[in-house]
């Protein structure tokens, strides 16, 4: 199921955490975790030294550039620390990275997802330092990918890492799977679980991302976007032709120009037919959530260096719209001459990436047909259009044992409650797991927003590493040791 | 002035024409003339070789690259013929190349002007041969700057060469004028122009381009469009972001393409206020002169890969168009990521350039005012206006003695008449010479519309490259010896 049973109106959330969030743990292990939070201290400058490895090796999967040497290193990197890993392989696939400590006796079993491929770096000329060169800098990681996803792969290596030298039986069995296609849209990890379906069961996962926020607060999230990535190119005359003919030659720039403004409003709506018929209104706890959440808007403009919001929007609307609603971006728009100067070219061609997020219930391939559709009735029939990515909605419901562990965990290793995030705005293949496997996650981990995942000078922060790895690690031992009960 | 004294109504360009195409040639001087085109043709492959040569040296305006080592390799060339060469400078400018023959007693001095800059060679990965190579492939020199003006430059030197060859004085002097700068358009030619105002000065000049239609019939232009180009930047975040915050966090792409859309109307027309109220309506004999300007349609399409004209348009209000309408045309435009398969980011920058031809009366400085005022008014007062290039059009009358000679002379060479167009759509610094010096221009030359000027693999035909410079060796001989005699 892609949305799971959510909590019924009268049930609160506060309800259920007051109860654990108090002292209800079991005090048999907590010797063992005291310890495994120290380890995490002490010996954090390891995992920094092989984030630094793991990042000089670029991975990045658009180009299919280091996919194969990446997947050996982040194997050789698991059995270092004690953990069995394979590589599996799949036709036409990058390869998966599977790693296993299985513990005799142990109840549960804990997943953690993440992945080993990285975004492109450009635009190249906007880092401080090359970026793979894997530079520790006022104490970050400098890269594409340190934060993105190879820090949290360091994290969580180092949880399972921390557990073994304790020298007892972590309480709960591991298992990685950590892919190498998710910055292109994780297409093969449905035929991997497919395939691999009883390697890759467990109790709870842990998903591949999380953090803090602007303020430091952590938060956690339970759910996903979903996405549909095209390419629209459209061409004309069979050569760049200079310029002076524009009076009589279309232009496929003009015509693209055209094409993308027929797809939103001036108020920042999809105009395409259809597009949102199957988006669910918010049921009351999700509206709940959403108004609980604390969304820090005077720290994201300043992150990000701007004024105000779109539309001017604040409060629970500019919530509602970040985490519930359909979005249409440019990625990407090119065509004819981009160099210093001027040149007098009529382009004939022009190509636009755009990424549209989706919300549950959307599905990628229908509103893919529903784009074509568009295109042909208004007047856009030449327009060749490629589906790059699709990848459904998930969310996950907060009653689930995985999600209240690791708020019980929060409040011990921050001091201070997590935020809940109804979900997060950006996307994974997190229905692979919660629907297709049936395994519940929560999504957590070492992030911060300064961190410019996607963006150049993508770094991971040493304070927000430790941290967030004791968080890791905390919930782990709250979920294994039954901290947390569901009535 | 801009637009040269038109001819009455009521005084037909076909009664002029009738009168010289016929046989009032000075007999004195077949003989050399004959001898010159003799020389043209014996001799091709001595100028084709400098040709290659010229090509191999870079001189890409817009980049500053391999300028002034053009500059003197062109001085060599016009050296080795027996022209006196200098270089010219003016600080802040790239260097003129000027030649001169001066014939003792000869009461006419013909200039050509012409340019030694070429166009950037991007997209580099759609040239069969290196742009820079200057290869000789199927009797074309292939090449960056190889039609468009080298191979004009190398014509007008062969004209010279083979007045001189045929051991009498050429029945004129000759000037060159061979600026550095007219792909970014000519800047600095005005400046030149004052200063050396006396240097400069001619009876007539042929001007840097021209040639045959895509039926082999020779084209005699007699004005030029005027050009505005400018560079639109759109700035957002301080950084690239990852794209699912496109819900919430405006978009400069987005912006950009509303700002692109209230430029034109779906009809192609200009929708910035005030834009064409300069535009003079067309006069009788304009008019006439496009009707019967038999504008190769079919070949047209052929050569350019197209099905239709923009709107279907074809006839009159096609020429009407193309020669003397304004356009906006997208010469390139760029954000966000460009290389294969997909990156989900939101671009915090987005730039476009455009360039907008002019008709005469149209003033490039009070249009760029307009644009400003008009992205102020429609909301994208953000938005940065970088004036990159601004030339006022120009138009020259039939009546001219030089407009006269070109078409006796091609009627001479290439045994028909030449079609006469009203004005090139493209662009260049003629109204520093019809303008600012007071010098009839025609501009006639060796090319061919399959040259692919602008383009990858543009390339100079040998066969146009020897009946072209023919024509204009033959327009020389017509215009100095007064065979041509307006009323």
């Amino acid at each position: 199921m892609r949305i799971r049973a959510p909590l019924t109106v009268s049930l609160f959330l506060s309800s259920y955490l007051e109860m654990f969030l108090s002292d209800k743990v079991k005090h048999g292990d907590m010797e063992q975790i005291e310890s495994v939070l120290q380890n995490i201290q002490s010996n954090h400058m390891e995992y920094i030294t092989d984030l630094q490895k793991l990042v000089r090796q670029p991975s990045v999967s658009a180009k299919g550039e280091g996919i194969r040497e990446c997947a050996s290193l982040v194997k050789e990197l698991l059995e270092k620390r004690g953990i069995n890993a394979r590589i599996l392989e799949l036709e036409g696939a990058n390869p998966v990275v599977y790693g296993e400590v299985i513990v005799k006796g142990a109840k549960k079993t804990v997943l953690f997802y993440n992945h080993y491929d990285v975004q492109p770096a450009e635009p190249f000329d906007l880092w401080k330092a090359p970026p793979f060169s894997g530079e520790l800098i006022d104490g970050r990681v400098f890269g594409r990918g340190a934060a993105d996803d190879k820090g949290e792969i360091m994290s969580r290596i180092a949880v399972v890492d921390s557990y073994l030298r304790t020298g007892r039986d972590p309480p709960c069995s591991f298992k990685f799977v950590i892919e190498g296609e998710e910055e292109v849209g994780s297409g093969n990890l449905h035929r991997y679980a497919e395939k691999y379906r009883e390697l890759f069961s467990a109790d709870a996962g842990i998903w591949e991302f999380g953090g803090v926020d602007t303020r430091g607060r952590p938060l956690l999230r339970l759910g996903m976007k979903g996405l549909l990535y095209v390419e629209i190119t459209i061409r004309g005359a069979k050569r760049d032709l200079h310029s002076s003919l524009a009076a009589v030659v279309p232009s496929p720039a003009w015509e693209m120009i055209r094409l993308l403004n027929s797809l939103k409003s001036q108020d920042d709506r999809i105009t395409i037919k259809g597009w949102e018929d199957r988006v669910v209104p918010l049921k009351d706890w999700e509206k709940k959530l959403l108004e609980e959440y604390p969304f820090d808007e005077a720290g994201s403009l300043e992150n990000y260096g701007l004024k105000q919001f779109i539309n001017g929007l604040t409060g629970y609307e500019l919530k509602e719209k970040l985490f519930t609603k359909p979005t249409c971006n440019i990625c990407g728009i090119q065509a004819g001459y981009q160099g210093p100067g001027s040149k007098t070219v009529l382009p004939n061609e022009i190509r636009v990436k755009l990424d549209f997020r989706l919300v549950p219930e959307q599905d990628p391939e229908e509103l893919a047909r529903l784009l074509r559709e568009h295109l042909d009735r208004e007047g856009f029939g030449d327009a060749q259009l490629a589906i790059m990515e699709g990848e459904p909605a998930a969310r996950v419901s907060p009653e689930q044992p995985i999600a209240l562990a690791a708020r019980a965990a929060a409040r011990k290793v921050y001091g201070m409650d997590a935020l809940v995030e109804l979900s997060s705005p950006a996307t994974g293949p997190l229905y692979v797991l919660t629907k297709n496997l049936g395994t519940p996650c929560a999504a957590i981990g070492t992030g911060h927003p300064d961190d410019s995942q996607h963006s150049p000078n993508e770094s991971k922060r040493l304070d927000t590493f430790i941290t967030g790895t004791k968080w890791v690690a905390q919930t782990v031992h709250n979920f294994a040791t039954d901290v947390v009960e569901v009535k």
